[in-house]
C-alpha cells in the first residue's frame, strides 16, 4: 500500500495497492528474551571481570587519558560520538603529540536493490536524514558495553531547539581480548631461550546508532602502540518485502531483490557505505598525504644473481584533491599522511599509514538520482582541504539533497592539499544480500580500517611497556548485578 | 659476507666480502624487560579476570567443546594447531552439524625484496622449509593467552624421529572483548521501547610459530552465530641489512630496498603470504563453490519509478578448478560453499559465505624462480577436488623445490568441483614497507578472514541465547601470578 502526502496541501494526494497477500506471521519474529519459549540455546558461562584498583582511565570533564592516550570525547546531533585532540605521549620526546585534530561519523547510505514503487526511494542518508546523534540509543551495562565501562551522557538541541539529553549514549571501556601488543622468541641463541610477550590491551570509545531497523555499533579503537582502529558493526533488524509464497521454487517473478529469510518474507539486498571524517593533524596541522606505490622491478643485469624480479617503493605526494582519490584493492599501494615538516632521527617524515578493510565501492549507475547524492561513495578514500563548512559527506542539508553540495563536488575544486591542513574521509562499505541467519536479528557484521604510526615515533614505541600483572582472584562474594 | 659450503664435499666453496662498514649498535636493540632502564611507558593497569564458575569449555582428550560448538583441536610438525571435525549444534534439528572437517596452516611465504647477492635467495617457506609446527613455541600464561585458558601440548615426531614434545603450545580460551553478538532497539513502536542486547563472546585456539626473526600468531576463533574467523598476527623482530649511515640523505644507492629503522640498519621490504587449507564439509561432505556476481542493472523501462539503477545476483556454481580461482578486489561478487544437496525450508542451499580480508597478492614476476616455487598465491582463493595428497600447498618437499608440486599445478588438472568434497585454500596477504615502529620488536600486525553461516541455518542461530549473567567481585583476596 502507498500513500502519498502533499505536506503543503497536507493532502492524501495518491493511494495505491500494489499487493494483496498473506500477512507474514509473528510466529519466529519474537526477539525478546522474556517472550521466548525454552529451548534455549547452550548457554554461555557467566563472567566476572574485576580490576582490583578499578579501570586504567581517568575521565576529567569530557577529556579521557588512558595509558599513553589523552583523547577528547564529544556528542553531536548528526555525528553521534566525536573523538577531538586524540594525541599520545611520546617517551623520547616527554610530550603528547597530536594524531588526529577531530573524527567522527560523517554519513551513511544505505540504498536498497529493489526499484519498483514501493522500495526504490529507500536510499536513506542515516546521519543527514535521521541524525546519527539523534538516533543513537542509551547503552546497557554489561551486554552493550562489558563490565569496567564508564558512561556517559549525550546533550544537544532537540528538534524543537530544546536541550536533549540520551543518558548513556556513549561508553569507554577497556578492551581485554586476550590480544598481544608485541611478543618474541628468540631461540637462535645457544644456551639461552629468551621469550618476551606484552598482552594487547585497547581502549575503546563506543556508541551505538539504530536508524529504524538497523543498529549501527561504532567504535573507536586506541591502542598503546599507537594505533586508532575505527570499526562499524552492523545488527538490528533486516527490511523486508512480504511475498505470497513460502518456498523459493513457488516464485514466479524474474527477480526477487533478495533472499527468502522467513515464510512470505523476502529480506532485500542493499548496501551500507559508512563515511567517516578523519581531520588529521599528524604531529602538527599541516600534512600530506603519499601514495607510495609498489612496483615491480626486472633485476639489473647488473647484480649477478638468480633472482629475477622484486618490489620497490615509488612514493608520489598527492598535490591537489584530485591526486588524492582512492579506489582500493586495485593497486598495490601504501596511503600515508605525512607531516613534511617534521623528520625522524634517520630522516623519515613522520606519519600514519591507512590500513584498509574492505574495499567494496558503490554498485549503482553514476547517473542514478542515489548515486548522485552519495558521490561521496565514488571512492573509498578521499583528502580534501581543510574547509570549516566541509563537515557532512553528503551536505549541510541532505534532505531532499540533488548532489550538489557532497564531498564529490568540494574535491572537484582540485584544491591543492600538499603541507596542508587536510582532512581524511574513509568510506566502510558492505553489499549486503541476507540471508536467513539475518532474521529476526541480525548476528553483528563488523568491518572498519586501522591508523597506525609509520615512522611517527623513534623505534616502537611499548617497546618498553611492563608486561600487566594478572592476579588471580580467591573467595569473592560476588552480586549479582 | 658470504660463505657458500658445498655439502656434499663438506667444504667452503666460497667466501666473499660484500661490504665492510660500522656494525650496528646493540643500543637501543634490547627488549627483554629485565635489561631495560626507567623510564617505562605509561603502564597499563593490573586486571583479575575470574569466572565463578571456571570457563566455559570442556576438554575432553583433543575434543573442546564450548557453548553450540565441538571441535577436534591436535598439532602437527608442519602445520603446527590442526583444528578437525568442527561441528555446530543447531537447536532446530537437535543435533550437531559439521562446518570444517579439518583447517590449519598449510604454508607461509616470505620473499625478501632486496635482489643482492646476501639477499635473493630470502624467499622462506616457513612451513614447508622450517615447519610451523616445529618452531611453534611454548605459549606463556597471562601474556600470550589471556586468564582462563587451558593450555595443551604437542607432540611430534622429531628431526631423528624421536617423540619430541613442545609444552603448552596450544591454549584455547574465552574471548570476552566487549563484542555485541546481536542488538536491537525498537523505538517505533508507540509508548513501547524494547531494547535486546546479547554481548558477544567466542572459543579461541591460539598457536604461535616462530620462524627465526619473525613471530606468527595463529588464532582460529569460533562464535555462537557459527561463524569462524581464522586470523594471523605478525609480530617479532624485522629482518634488517647493515648500512654505512644513520641518515637517510647520507645514503648513495639507488635504491635501498627498505626504510632505515635505526643507525646503520635498514628493514628490507617484503611480503608475508599465509595460506590456510580448508576442508570444508557443510553440513556434508560434497560441497559446491558458488560465485555470486553483483551486477548493475538498468532499471526497466515497465518499472514506473525514478530509480534508474540497482544490483542483482547471478550465482554460479564453478563447475571445475579454473572456475574456482579467485583474485580479490576486482569484480563485487559473494563467495559461498553450499552443500547443493541440503535446503533450507525456503527452499535456499546450505552455506557458509567467505568474507575476505586483506586482497593483497604477489608482485614478482611470474618467471622468478621464488614466485614459481610459490605459485599457490597467484589467487587470493582456489578451490581444490580432495585429495589426500594434496595438503601442502607449496608440494610435499618443499625444501629446494622447483614449483612442479605446488597448489597451483594441482589446480591445472582442472578437476570437476561441483557437488563434490571440496577443499577450500585462502592466503592471507601483507606487503611490508618496515618503518621504525617495527624495530626492535614489531607491534602486532592482524589480517584474516571469517567463514559465516549463509542459509546454514532456518533463522538466527543465537536468537534464544540468554544474556551472560555479569557479576561484580566483592572482597576478594588476590594472589600474584
Amino acid at each position: 500500500m502507498t500513500i502519498i502526502v502533499n505536506l503543503d496541501k497536507m493532502k492524501v494526494t495518491e493511494f495505491k495497492y500494489r499487493f494483496t497477500g498473506p500477512l507474514p506471521k509473528a510466529n519466529g519474529t519474537e526477539f525478546r528474551i522474556s517472550k521466548l519459549k525454552p529451548p534455549f540455546g547452550r548457554v554461555l558461562q557467566d563472567a566476572v571481570i574485576f580490576q582490583p584498583d578499578g579501570p586504567g582511565f581517568k575521565i576529567d570533564g569530557h577529556v579521557v587519558r588512558w595509558a599513553n592516550w589523552e583523547v577528547h570525547i564529544s556528542f553531536g546531533v548528526r555525528a553521534g560520538l566525536v573523538i577531538s585532540l586524540a594525541s599520545i605521549f611520546d617517551m623520547d620526546m616527554n610530550k603528547y603529540r597530536r594524531v588526529l585534530y577531530k573524527g567522527h561519523l560523517s554519513e551513511i547510505i544505505v540504498p536498497y536493490m529493489d526499484p519498483s514503487e514501493d522500495w526504490y526511494y529507500k536510499s536513506y542518508l542515516d546521519c543527514g536524514e535521521f541524525g546519527c546523534g539523534q538516533s543513537a540509543v542509551s547503552l546497557e551495562p554489561y551486554t552493550d558495553c562489558p563490565a569496567g565501562a564508564a558512561f556517559i551522557d549525550g546533550v544537544f538541541a532537540g528538534q524543537y531547539g530544546t536541550p536533549t539529553k540520551i543518558p548513556n549514549v556513549m561508553c569507554v571501556f577497556e578492551k581485554y581480548a586476550g590480544d598481544i601488543m608485541w611478543r618474541h622468541t628468540e631461540a637462535t641463541i645457544p644456551g639461552l631461550k629468551i621469550t618476551e610477550v606484552r598482552p594487547g590491551v585497547s581502549l575503546v570509545a563506543r556508541m551505538v546508532t539504530t536508524v529504524g531497523n538497523y543498529d549501527y555499533i561504532v567504535d573507536y579503537e586506541f591502542k598503546p602502540s599507537g594505533s586508532i582502529k575505527i570499526r562499524v558493526g552492523l545488527t538490528g533488524v533486516p527490511e523486508v518485502n512480504p511475498v505470497e509464497y513460502i518456498h523459493i521454487s513457488e516464485n514466479k517473478e524474474e527477480d526477487i531483490h533478495g533472499t527468502i529469510v522467513a515464510d512470505n518474507t523476502i529480506g532485500v539486498n542493499h548496501d551500507h557505505f559508512v563515511t567517516f571524517r578523519l581531520d588529521l593533524d599528524i604531529d602538527g596541522t599541516n600534512n600530506s598525504f603519499v601514495r607510495t606505490k609498489l612496483v615491480t622491478k626486472r633485476t639489473p643485469k647488473s647484480v649477478k644473481t638468480p633472482r629475477k624480479s622484486y618490489w620497490t617503493t615509488r612514493p608520489k605526494t598527492a598535490k591537489t584533491e584530485a591526486d588524492a582519490r582512492v579506489k582500493l584493492g586495485i593497486i598495490a599501494e601504501e596511503l600515508v599522511v605525512v607531516n613534511p615538516n617534521r623528520k625522524t632521527k634517520h630522516g623519515n617524515e613522520v606519519g600514519y599509514r591507512l590500513l584498509p578493510g574492505s574495499t567494496s565501492g558503490p554498485l549503482l549507475a553514476q547517473d542514478d538520482y542515489p548515486q548522485i547524492r552519495a558521490a561521496f561513495t565514488n571512492y573509498n578514500v578521499w583528502i580534501t582541504r581543510y574547509n570549516m563548512s566541509e563537515v557532512w559527506a553528503s551536505g549541510l542539508y541532505a534532505d531532499r539533497s540533488r548532489g550538489d553540495d557532497t564531498l564529490a563536488v568540494w574535491s572537484q575544486r582540485n584544491r591543492k592539499i600538499e603541507n596542508k591542513d587536510i582532512v581524511m574521509w574513509y568510506t566502510v562499505g558492505f553489499h549486503h544480500v541476507p540471508c536467513q541467519e539475518d532474521f529476526p536479528t541480525m548476528p553483528t557484521l563488523s568491518g572498519g580500517f586501522e591508523l597506525r604510526p609509520t615512522n611517527f615515533f623513534e623505534r616502537n614505541p611499548v617497546l618498553k611497556t611492563k608486561p600487566i600483572n594478572f592476579t588471580t582472584a580467591r573467595n569473592c562474594t560476588t552480586e549479582k548485578e
